[in-house]
């Protein structure tokens, strides 16, 4: 009755930038690095960085330059793909002049969230993006984009699935070669997944989507599971569960890579993943945040030390 | 992709049994008459009531008799199904006494597991039972079985899907209704349940078949979308995910019914539940045994004060 496809599944981690984003603790530079280290060793191989943004909107990525000067002296980073976030020509420009081989470019299904985002409306961020994507592809620079709001809105509420794929088209246009579809408040639900994907996937190949879950109501995993059935094989999450929103009590972040580990496993997919090394990395930088995991499985996972 | 049957979905909650009976605080009878009593407003038309158990192995429900007079004073008692768990002819003779009229066997896969809970094994727990059965039969008394470790023992590990169904069938020539395959330590995975669920079908029609999860890796709703896309009707929850050991941090107990509720909400399949009152119901229940839910939905529910 269950079928999915059962080709070798891509994580995206991004914990270091999405997952820290909103974090109120300061990270030292050389915490993130040993975090991002852990990460490497733990097997993954596309590990979103930091974002290129202004400091005083995001503190936490105020780093972005030197954190990628660090990155790009250790081993690894010769083997991993580290995409950087860029909201501008601006930060486009920072992060290629030190060296970032890949940037994420992001709208947003809702005007209304990109209003308050980034201040523009979704047509007016692709003109913003065009520019910059321009440049990029001339530099051999990728470009992955990220679509926020896709199953809803904070502010308009439902956002319905003809934009969603009308925002999809865009990015098709700026060259990205990966579209992640996110659900920035973790509102989707598995029938919302499975509508969406229907009508998703008549204009994009299923190889160019990633999908991009939060836990907020304990849905993500149930949500990946329809988006297998689909034949989705790029999933973003992130280590331990970080990125809950610390003004939304008892709000919960990005799906756990952890916990996305344990339903590929189970399900026979490959994902190279040393699920011991994943925990050590998750309680590292969750000890740095002091945070307890939103994730039951991590939170199995520590009363076994890392071990199953 | 995603596939359902769209037939009315049974919801056993089980959280006045099952959920309590573990927890250290000891509540006092009128507590229950009332938590029961706000179950049975939220619209749940199966809810286990108590066990006739020995008082000094499971001393939360001393008051199985007690409640159970209570209960039949009610109004909503004529209308709703009280199944209470019966684990010898003297805990069945005491139910009938009291007017019970649909009682719970149970046994399990794992003899290791069967011994350590009633000190017999599996093949001895169906003499039993098969006793009280023969009882319960002639005196029009209904019969629902209860199958423990059915997805992973604690202390067996994996026991397969063979003894499941010899198990099952074992429980069909007892004469029940309906089989709850319950996967006591949430071990349970989307791809056991789907390889699980292929073999039981074979022996036994999707009508008769009851699916119990636990929470306690997350892995609750991706296994009840699966149990869905087999075709089974009716899950066993506790409201508010009551029902966690009180002896292993971090484990969690139950699906919450509200959990349930979201994903079949979500899917368009009718539970004649009203949410907001089942969370009334949970958070009465929740402050007396002085409990956080380990619901992520719940805890969205909490900070909307019960509406979503």
């Amino acid at each position: 009755m269950f079928t999915y496809n059962d080709s070798k599944i891509k994580i995206v981690e991004v914990g270091p930038r999405d997952g820290l984003q909103n974090e109120k603790i300061s990270l030292q530079l050389e915490d993130k690095m040993q975090y991002i280290s852990l990460l490497a060793q733990a097997g993954l191989q596309t590990i979103e960085a930091t974002s290129f943004v202004r400091a005083d909107k995001i503190p936490q990525m105020a780093d972005a330059k030197e954190l990628f000067l660090q990155l790009k002296k250790q081993e690894y980073f010769h083997h991993i793909n580290f995409p950087c976030l860029v909201p501008n020509r601006k930060g486009y420009e920072a992060a290629k002049a030190v060296g970032v081989r890949e940037i994420s470019l992001f709208s947003a299904t809702s005007d209304e969230f990109s209003l308050k985002n980034i201040n523009c409306t979704v047509d007016e961020s692709f003109k913003r993006m065009q520019e910059v994507a321009t440049l990029a592809k001339e530099e051999g620079i990728k470009i992955r984009g990220y679509i926020s709001t896709a199953f809803g809105c904070p502010y308009a509420g439902d956002i319905g699935v003809k934009k969603l794929v009308e925002v999809i088209e865009k990015f098709e246009e700026l060259g990205v070669y990966e579209i992640s579809i996110g659900d920035t408040i973790g509102v989707g639900t598995p029938k919302q997944v499975d509508d969406y994907l229907k009508e998703v996937l008549k204009v994009i190949s299923v190889e160019k989507i990633a999908m991009h879950f939060h836990d907020t109501r304990g849905m993500a995993l149930s949500n990946i599971l329809v988006s297998l059935e689909h034949g989705v094989s790029v999933f973003d999450s992130s280590s331990g569960g970080l990125g809950g929103c610390p003004y939304a009590k008892g709000a919960t972040g990005n799906v756990a890579t952890e916990d996305i580990y344990y339903l590929l496993n189970s399900l026979g997919l490959v994902t190279n993943l040393d699920l011991n090394k994943l925990y050590l990395a998750s309680k590292f930088i969750l000890e740095k945040v002091q945070k307890q995991s939103p994730s039951k499985f991590f939170q199995i996972l520590e009363q076994k030390q890392g071990k199953v």
